[in-house]
């Protein structure tokens, strides 16, 4: 069994620290991959530390991996030794499923296998993020990373990437339409430089002023302050599709008031607590309000692909693995830009 | 002025009792429409009781307003003395906007004339609806009734009909598709009837077992007994579709749950609070909610024709002029089977 350090947090209460964890011996199907950056993302600390109630421990997270290939199984074919390569949310699914055959993996009526703290399918244990040296996954949940692309801000392509292009693209956002995008961190500046890149008018939605001229440096035309009442009625009923990216608590009908008739609002955070929302929002101009999680397989290889075309990738702030707790504490104060990735020769 | 006798509440507190109300003149675009029938819609009892609180004082309810012309202007092209027609929500609009011009003058961005307690356009006073002798409304929004459909058990249609029959459309119901109904009440029976014509496999959502024989007759597949945790939990993920009807509080997430991935629930009811929304239950399944109100004109049309060439009209009860109060009580228990309808000739 191949042994790789990692950073795990062994409970909720504890902060990441050194470790040590045995990856599987490579199966015929398995690529084995040398992790070169791990992106950071919110999902990462609210495991870490237990906050979802479904952590066990100990755990090492990370699930926007990316490196290159070291070793590959004797029936792998899409990959060789030295090939470009990330591997994001998912390493496993039961591939049969309607939802698995449709390339969406994410939603497996079985359940997906997660990158990290989920339970391996041949009960071999749990499965361990990138948080650590390598990483050992079958060739169908491996993602090829465009050779254009810088290995470090393409790595948080694999979660904050996808999860703002799947929802653009499935509410085919394109030209001649007026997009929003809620929030500007992680998931909100991919989400505005890619709806941008797909040729629509795209507007922030912030409640802090700060925002805008970042907002402007990342492609938004325009920027509504949320905290200012004339801006908001002049938004109001502007919108076709609004990409709301806030898991903190906010109100949903405050937002379905700025789409236009037929206008779709999308969630791809959860807010903490159940929001109240009114019927007559919806009603008044056939309103839609939906929710959109990462995407599969088939859509994130071509989500890189898209990437790598345009030349998009994140904005990011590179760590070293030991700063991982004082990064978690300046993400939850909002303050990096806009995604850290943990150099993982740090390690 | 043409007077027509009617009943009206003067107050939010007081029964509906005779009265009598003056038509407009009618211009050279008027029809002059002799009611013979008009239901009674949910939305009538809410008004006459100021429980909306914008009830302006004396109205006069009403609008599945259906007759025959007994008069028209100068320029009326569409309609000539003795045609079957109907009135229903809207009786003028700006005509100017967009929604307008695409012919969802329920939309209108000027604020739609409704049928009952709008103001005129031309300051002339408030509007009145069809518990009364006939009506004078601009031939645009006079409705052509097909000649098969029984008079009285089409008024509904003007209502509850294109309710249920423009969400149906809006999301494509159609053949192949497991649809599922919330609520059999006024709407609910409606959007059984209507969804089965259209192809879908239609399911009734109920917590009131004595319904399902009703369910069945009316043409539903399937009866779901969502008091039956066996039932719901075998109904979990099953619907590509669900009209949501019900306009008491009820728990959103309860019913998404029953959605397949992609699947939509709509509303057409509003409960009388928010209905707490966790956006965990939208973004596992990529899941909609949405709104719909009534129909445009054009379309209200299209849904009469429709429902012509499948003769579909609705489960009606007759009642005299002088029961509607006993009427709004019957309803406020549910005990209608499915619309009270007016009979005019009793005023």
């Amino acid at each position: 069994m191949p042994r790789a350090k990692a950073y795990a947090a062994h409970t909720a209460t504890t902060p990441l620290e050194p470790w040590t964890l045995e990856r599987r011996n490579p199966g015929p199907h398995d690529v084995v991959i040398d992790i070169k950056y791990c992106g950071v993302c919110h999902s990462d600390l609210h495991m870490a530390r237990g906050e979802w109630g479904n952590t066990t421990f100990p755990i090492v997270p990370g699930h926007e991996i990316v490196g290159y290939v070291t070793a590959v199984g004797g029936h792998v074919k899409k990959y060789k030794v030295g090939d470009k390569v990330g591997v994001g949310c998912l390493v496993d699914s039961c591939r049969e499923c309607d939802p698995c055959k449709k390339g969406l993996e994410q939603f497996c009526y079985q359940g997906a296998t997660f990158s990290y703290n989920s339970p391996e399918r041949d009960g071999s244990g749990m499965t361990y993020g990138g948080y650590s040296q390598h990483i050992v996954t079958h060739e169908d949940f491996v993602l090829r990373i465009p050779d254009n692309l810088p290995l470090d801000a393409a790595a948080p392509l694999l979660c904050a990437g996808i999860t703002t292009y799947s929802p653009l693209r499935h509410w085919k956002v394109g030209p001649g339409m007026k997009v929003a995008v809620l929030g500007l961190g992680g998931l909100g500046h991919m989400g505005v430089k890619l709806a941008v890149s797909m040729g629509a008018e795209v507007t922030m939605l912030s409640h802090s002023p700060w925002k805008k001229d970042d907002a402007t440096r990342l492609g938004a035309h325009k920027f509504v302050l949320t905290s200012d009442e004339a801006q908001v009625k002049e938004a109001a009923g502007s919108f076709d599709f609004i990409l709301d990216t806030v898991s903190a608590h906010h109100d949903y009908n405050f937002y379905l008031n700025m789409l236009k008739i037929d206008g779709t609002m999308v969630c791809v955070g959860v807010p903490p607590t159940p929001v109240p929302l009114s019927a007559f929002n919806l009603i008044f101009g056939r309103k839609s309000i939906g929710g959109s999680l990462i995407g599969g397989l088939p859509e994130t290889q071509e989500m890189l692909d898209y990437c790598g075309e345009h030349n998009i990738v994140s904005d990011i702030e590179i760590i070293k693995m030991s700063e991982i707790n004082e990064a978690y504490e300046r993400m939850i104060k909002g303050d990096v830009k806009y995604r850290f990735v943990i150099d993982i020769a740090s390690l």
